[in-house]
């Protein structure tokens, strides 16, 4: 770290990378104070900001580590004073005293007009976040997320849900910079980044952070690895997860094994079935929702307790479903209320949150006792119960206006939700001695999840091809996770959400059947609406197509299980942006609808319809396309993709070429 | 005037009315540091603004008449002084003094909770302007104004050309509010009225204004006649506009003349032809649009001199159409261009403006020599043609990266355009000496047109029922504009804007015909697209419904000759707010959609389809229903009211009362 003073200013370096320019008229730091108003809707938020005051912070003084900003030459209280501190090459930037009615802080980081950032999360629209700006708030992702599609607008009209480009289940103040370094800011506070401008990046905090933290890093891999190190890793997926696709079914036991049965028949590798009605159905004007008390319901899963027996020993593992809300007519909730367990209103009552035709309570995740209740509870009722996992749902409704044990104001906690949701989960499974047998997935996040989410799945899209909420709409979201350190992405094989005209199309689910072969996971989802849309199970072709495409992702077993190997021990995500092995090529850094799938598959999924070819740029290398075998070099190409046979290629030179090409030999064009 | 000082703070008050109250918390006065992002197209703008500084200026110091604000307390150099001056009871307080760099202000007058405000121009979703902000910029006004539309949507996703609540052609910085002051701030700059908060207003301007004015009155009436001493009164609309409707009718002279034939032998009293087209047309994807280069055409009116006259001599005018813009492939434009009369780009080319598939020259009126040429162009092509006025349309197009002669940034002479215009057709009728006998209706406007704006039109209504852009939208532009001395408002009877599947109907057209009897005139217009829309001329029933509605409109005229003589004196609007009346009912300040056209008629214009009955609200008086001569005692009433039949009531006490009577008695039920 060094700070150079010039010009009445002073410029911040981290191994020689400019992280801060500062100068009397372009201010490192402004602060002042703001009124927001925001309101929920069914996990859709509506936020403005009334800014009141923001000074430039226009003077400073040095004095050892610390730089104390002042509003004018003659301020004798410093208005902001910051505490640097390198260790190991991380620099932390503390604040550690301030003056008292701030509650908006601006900062302003060096920027670069062609440099690139990424991350904030897991972000669907964008992967390279230059040229926008990106609020940092858990919600509902918004249906359509694009405000020039006609779904979105009636998503909006209609339950205020069409969301926008930036709308996330997990937000995270944290990026990663072209200049190559990381940055995160340590805060759970509503948050704004602005990259829109060409020399300053300008980041926009809610709250005094505790710090801002910068780490550089030769490559990207070291990037992630170092701000892995930071965040922490996760334990390898199950190794049962390897063997074929989660089936997303429900509907009974009787029902579910139907579902099985003739999967297994069709050649179809199953490693699960993932049942998420396990504790019981709601029928509401969405379409079936789940019965939010968290007990196995015997009268639709007779026997389910001996099924998961017998399927174990057939290696598949049954699924289940829980959420950080309990329904308002339940036993949990009874329970829960009477040991002031659940969030509440200021006047005392509980905070009953509105789901869409039904209300529940919020497990207070800040009051120990409450915590460990709810932690007893996925023990005894999901992995007592022999669950080989579940769902981990929700996690972005908490209210701003609710009232928390802890005290901490609940604007300040909703971001903390999703992580301390994730943590739940996490210590259950590790108590129970379930690590590496257990899991769950998650759609909510935000930065803790590196340490205690096993698995992160794309949220709800539209059983669409948009962009912005489609099957594309996956793929930013793996990358920028990814390289925050999230390496298991997957998602509902089909999408979900089947509203305001969208249906699951075959064709729909047959391309995203191949994009899922090359992720961490593969498991289906029956949607939102399952009789109005397309399932597999009810038809032949499509049955073989899966049977295919699960057997390609067995196959291919252990070069992913090599993958989970570096994630746990270096926290690198199996959907890689080509950037991170191919930094030298330009032309790879605005990619965000191919991958690569560890560092020796280059994947393009399709993500339009009534594709034959597919264009397809390979950074330089030697290439081979996965169905022909053919040699490629490093440029833009057509390839035939056909249904079954998506863009692939892998390396030449990759150790697991004959492994690759045994794979390929099996599913010729 | 009286500065109050108390609590490190003072309070300021006008005739005991407290306009401003100034504390180290909650401060008077935050000024600041702006970097707008503005795009238009063809009139719509988008508007972002980054806010870099905003800064109360908390300490302040009076001496004399001055207040002088600083920052913090040591701040030696003012960042902002105040001059108030008080001139029979007027109150003007000057911006005297300003730090450079400062391009943002925000003025916080005092606030009550239940107060209610009326203004800002003309205003066509919302009269009080209480809970809503109001960005002042005139503009498009936007095709639906309504995001939930599905109209609106698709104009904003087709053409950017939605719109919104507070989108307009004619802003203006003035207000008037329930405590019973008016309020104007004298400057041309991009503002933002907000009214949303309880305790205070907020007025942001992108520049420090010239002054905030305040003057108080003992009435609503007195308000808008203090008001018109200051901003200006107009003459009388011609005495020939009070004998019958102008017909909106184009195709050349012998078509309109068949228009004309047909009208007067089924009994429609005409005042007027109004020609739109007697320059001749283009066609565009919107539909016929006009020749933009103002000179007669003689192939498509053939004898329009000659017509002229024929027609005057019984009586019936012929009007046309100019704007401020000329056409690059026309003669007008060539000459401005060798003039050099044309606003250019920062390069010198001439600045083209795109009006949707043709570009024009944008005539420099603040080039003293281009404003009289263009002047000279409306003399010798319009007023020595013998027209008897024209429609003076647009005028919020200015380009805000234009150049103009006085050097002045566009941004600033964007909202001083339309009054620029209405000057330039002013002045040249002025100067013929026709006032009072040639006159011109624009849409475009701000401050200035209560000097210089012969009459006014709602501007581009859709041909629907919506609130706010269809016929009730017009009553809210009426009363705004109408009580900020503007007393002559008008609109295309039946709407014109014919997009995204809106088609004028018979029964719209009816009842527009039925509103605009009680307005200072009746003009029709074939709107944007007339062969796909309804018109009075193709059906029978319509052209008696037509006949009936001018006969009333011209036996009302010696009741609307003495309302014009008000506006001339006082400045009155013929269309007023039933507070203006009823100032002690509180259940009035609230009604947008009905009004007294004078003192003696309620309007409760039917804006809704398929209506036979309609709920009207009178304040505490005896009223007569004008169609039964039923008496009527204040209060809630359900009133008959099919087509032929609208919801109009005048007062039993009216010195007209015979007039009305007379009237009513040929119309009877």
């Amino acid at each position: 770290m060094k700070i150079v003073e010039k010009n009445k200013g002073f410029e911040l370096y981290l191994q020689k990378k400019c992280l801060m320019k500062h100068t009397i008229d372009k201010c490192a730091i402004y602060v002042g104070y703001g009124e927001e108003r925001m309101a929920m809707y069914r996990g859709n938020f509506k936020v403005e900001d009334y800014v009141i005051e923001r000074t430039p912070l226009k003077y400073y003084h040095i004095h050892n580590n610390h730089i104390t900003f002042r509003r004018y030459e003659g301020d004798s209280c410093g208005a902001l004073t910051l505490s640097l501190i390198e260790k190991d090459n991380r620099l932390s930037i503390y604040f550690i005293e301030c003056e008292a009615p701030i509650n908006r802080i601006w900062i302003r980081l060096h920027a670069d007009k062609e440099e690139k950032v990424y991350g904030c999360g897991e972000q669907m629209s964008y992967f390279n976040l230059r040229g926008r700006h990106f609020p940092l708030w858990t919600s509902e992702p918004g249906v359509g997320r694009d405000k020039s599609t006609y779904v979105t607008w009636l998503a909006d009209t209609r339950d205020k849900a069409g969301g926008d480009y930036y709308t996330t289940n997990y937000p995270e103040p944290t990026f990663i910079s072209t200049k190559k370094y990381w940055c995160h800011v340590e805060t759970t506070a509503y948050a704004d980044f602005n990259f829109q401008y060409d020399d300053f990046h300008e980041l926009q905090v809610w709250d005094i952070p505790k710090s801002i933290i910068f780490e550089t890093g030769k490559t990207y891999l070291e990037l992630t690895e170092k701000f892995t190190d930071y965040a922490g890793r996760l334990p390898k997926l199950p190794n049962w997860t390897r063997d074929g696709v989660i089936l997303g079914v429900q509907g009974g036991t009787d029902q579910v094994s139907t579902y099985l049965d003739q999967a297994l028949e069709s050649g179809i590798k199953v490693s699960g079935l993932w049942c998420q009605d396990w504790e019981g159905i709601n029928i509401t004007s969405f379409g079936k929702r789940l019965r939010w008390n968290w007990e196995w319901d015997p009268k639709r899963y007779p026997g389910l307790d001996k099924f998961i027996i017998t399927l174990k020993e057939k290696g598949i593992r049954v699924m289940g479903y829980i959420n950080p809300y309990v329904v308002n007519d339940g036993g949990l909730y009874a329970y829960a209320k009477e040991k002031g367990y659940l969030a509440t209103r200021p006047n005392g009552d509980i905070y009953d949150v509105d789901f869409g035709e039904f209300y529940c309570g919020i497990v207070d995740f800040t009051y120990p006792d409450a915590f460990e209740w709810y932690k007893d509870v996925i023990k005894k009722n999901l992995i007592d119960l022999g669950l080989g996992g579940w769902m981990a749902d929700f996690g972005e409704y908490l209210p701003i206006d609710c009232c928390l044990k802890n005290g901490v104001p609940a604007m300040l906690m909703h971001n903390a939700w999703p992580a301390l949701w994730a943590k739940c989960n996490y210590e259950a499974i590790e108590e129970s001695g379930k690590i590496g047998e257990v899991f769950y997935f998650m759609r909510a996040g935000g930065h803790g999840l590196q340490r205690y989410c096993t698995a992160l799945w794309a949220g709800d899209q539209s059983v669409d091809w948009s962009l912005h909420d489609g099957l594309a709409s996956v793929l930013p979201a793996a990358l920028s996770s990814g390289i925050l350190g999230n390496p298991y992405h997957h998602s509902d094989i089909g999408g979900y959400t089947s509203l305001h005209g969208n249906i699951r199309t075959k064709e729909l689910f047959q391309r995203w059947t191949e994009m899922a072969v090359f992720t961490s996971l593969m498991r289906t989802h029956e949607g939102n609406r399952p009789e109005q849309n397309f399932q597999y199970y009810d038809d032949d072709e499509t049955i073989k197509h899966l049977a295919k495409m699960t057997a390609i992702h067995v196959a291919l077993k252990p070069y992913i299980d090599d993958l989970m190997d570096e994630a746990v021990t270096k926290g690198l995500p199996l959907q890689r942006p080509l950037f991170m092995h191919y930094e030298r090529d330009k032309k790879v850094y605005d990619i965000q609808y191919a991958y690569l799938f560890g560092k020796d598959i280059l994947v393009a999924p399709v993500y339009e319809p009534n594709i034959t070819e597919w264009s397809v740029y390979l950074p330089e290398d030697d290439w081979i396309h996965f169905w022909t075998g053919s040699d490629y070099k490093g440029g833009d190409h057509v390839i035939d993709a056909p249904i079954g046979f998506p863009p692939v290629f892998y390396r030449k030179k990759s150790q697991y070429a004959q492994l690759f090409k045994m794979v390929a030999n099996h599913n010729r064009f």
